[in-house]
């Protein structure tokens, strides 16, 4: 099944101890779309500016995305710099300029009418609910969001959760929508405000699954946890949240039925994306995986994870 | 086989935002052995006061634990006060009072002489050197430390380290005493220091298991993580490490053979002790768990993180 995502193209400017890239092909949308591609067909909605040329178009390209739904506007693409040099589990912002994605209205080509599967990645809860609405044929909706949004926009952003399936943030970011320190509090919570899921982003330590009914549990749908992998060197982890959404959903949209078994084996996969991303600078790893490589880490986080 | 744990029995007074307990049973080596009692018999070697009366006597007893090695001396035992107000992850020491434990010269009753399984819980390494060497039948030793001992006790640590099977400590640990804040280079420089194993514990996203030798890995030991239990309420903190410690070494001292399968499975034992010890004040609920309960909650860590 066609996965459509809408969210940020951008460049980034990276400073980690491994070193540093200058604009580098960044952004929500490029990182969920290139992890996802590995499991199913991808659909972008975005918006870029005169610096989007052929070598990024050409990125996409590779991996069979969809990239009819970027939009060309005048002037620069969303841009960001930011470092590491601290704590790779913090990045420290010292430029955002938003340029021609402070203007974004997205628009979905007529092609991607059919998509079954929507992520709404990191932007205004105001367009990410305007997407949701204008693609009412999706029946699997996930979604992302940020301190941001969560702090100063939050009426918006909760009529986006209302009409959310799953949504999958990192662990400060739960406790702060729920306004609760306890995780399983805040995850309770958060589920009582639309979503059915939610995955919890642990960074270093991998992600938790909740579910929002407790009729479910009966049926099987149990909490989850999937790990991170202990890696030699953590390159550069920007995008490894969103990588981790890719191959979450990606490995979802490519099932046949939506089992419970699905749903951890989803989690093992983001997993294993967000492993990968960290591993060199931007999306370079990303770009030139193979469905084998894939599939020999998945078997590394289950013997980490199994006792037999 | 019995276990003779080496380390502090000591009173706790306790604040966390659940409420405030004065003058609990604490210690790293009570934790310890009421959470392996559950698994094996434990012999103590610690030192009290004249404050330790028949009510915390009755704790040990009750568990079956061997208190022969625990010595009367004048005085008061080892006090520690601390809160866990703002962050359930790090205590805030309000008052240690070492008291007879400033001059603990560990005595080992003839009785405790054929005990195969030795774990040296946090306490100054010149002291748990001492008795490992007093101690030379003991065919597996583990122990545990701190930031204190690491900072300022380095070169007496290191000779404990050399004569240790497994060393169990948290992430904070493991970085300041590999002096590298990679999790994976720092257990690998960990593991040329003396360990065979290294236990990291991650507070409340469990903990992982790494082999020394790369040689090891072909025979199947192979690096493991263990989740901790999402719990509604974490109400004390205090001694969920060394509870984590006690199920984790009570449960391979259980055990006729200790195969990789038995070590994996230690580490579920020690996050299901871990994740009962904090839902009460102080040892409160080690004091009253059943076998039952025990193997009911590893079949929770189970369904957790296994795919089928």
């Amino acid at each position: 099944m066609a996965i459509t995502v809408v969210g940020s193209v951008a460049f980034d400017s990276i400073e980690t101890p491994a070193g540093r890239r200058e604009r580098c092909l960044g952004g929500a949308a490029t990182y969920f779309s290139l992890a996802a591609s590995y499991f199913t067909d991808v659909r972008v909605i975005a918006v870029v500016g005169e610096d989007f040329g052929a070598d990024e178009e050409a990125v996409f390209q590779a991996r069979g995305i969809d990239t009819r739904g970027i939009e060309r506007a005048a002037g620069k693409s969303f841009f960001w710099e930011g470092s590491y040099l601290d704590n790779l589990n913090e990045a420290k912002t010292h430029a955002t300029e938003l340029n021609v994605f402070g203007s974004f209205a997205p628009k979905i080509p007529e092609a991607y009418g059919d998509s079954q599967f929507l992520f709404l990645a990191n932007i205004d809860p105001v367009l990410q609910r305007r997407v949701r609405e204008a693609m009412p044929q999706a029946r699997l909706v996930a979604g992302d969001t940020m301190n941001y949004w969560i702090k100063d926009h939050r009426a918006a952003l909760l009529e986006v959760l209302k009409g959310l399936d799953i949504l999958l943030i990192n662990d400060t970011e739960a406790r702060m929508l729920a306004g609760n320190n306890n995780l399983l509090q805040a995850a309770h919570a958060v589920l009582t405000m639309g979503p059915r899921m939610l995955v919890v982003k642990h960074g270093e330590y991998g992600a938790t699954l909740f579910h929002g009914s407790a009729a479910n549990v009966k049926s099987g749908e149990r909490t989850f946890r999937a790990p991170a992998l202990p890696l030699e060197e953590v390159v550069d982890p920007t995008g490894a949240g969103d990588s981790f959404a890719g191959g979450f959903f990606g490995y979802l949209a490519s099932q046949a039925e939506l089992t419970p078994g699905a749903f951890r084996r989803a989690m093992f996969y983001g997993s294993v994306m967000g492993s990968f991303a960290v591993q060199r600078f931007g999306t370079e790893r990303l770009q030139q995986l193979s469905r084998d490589e894939i599939d020999h880490r998945f078997t590394l986080f289950r013997e980490l994870t199994h006792l037999d």
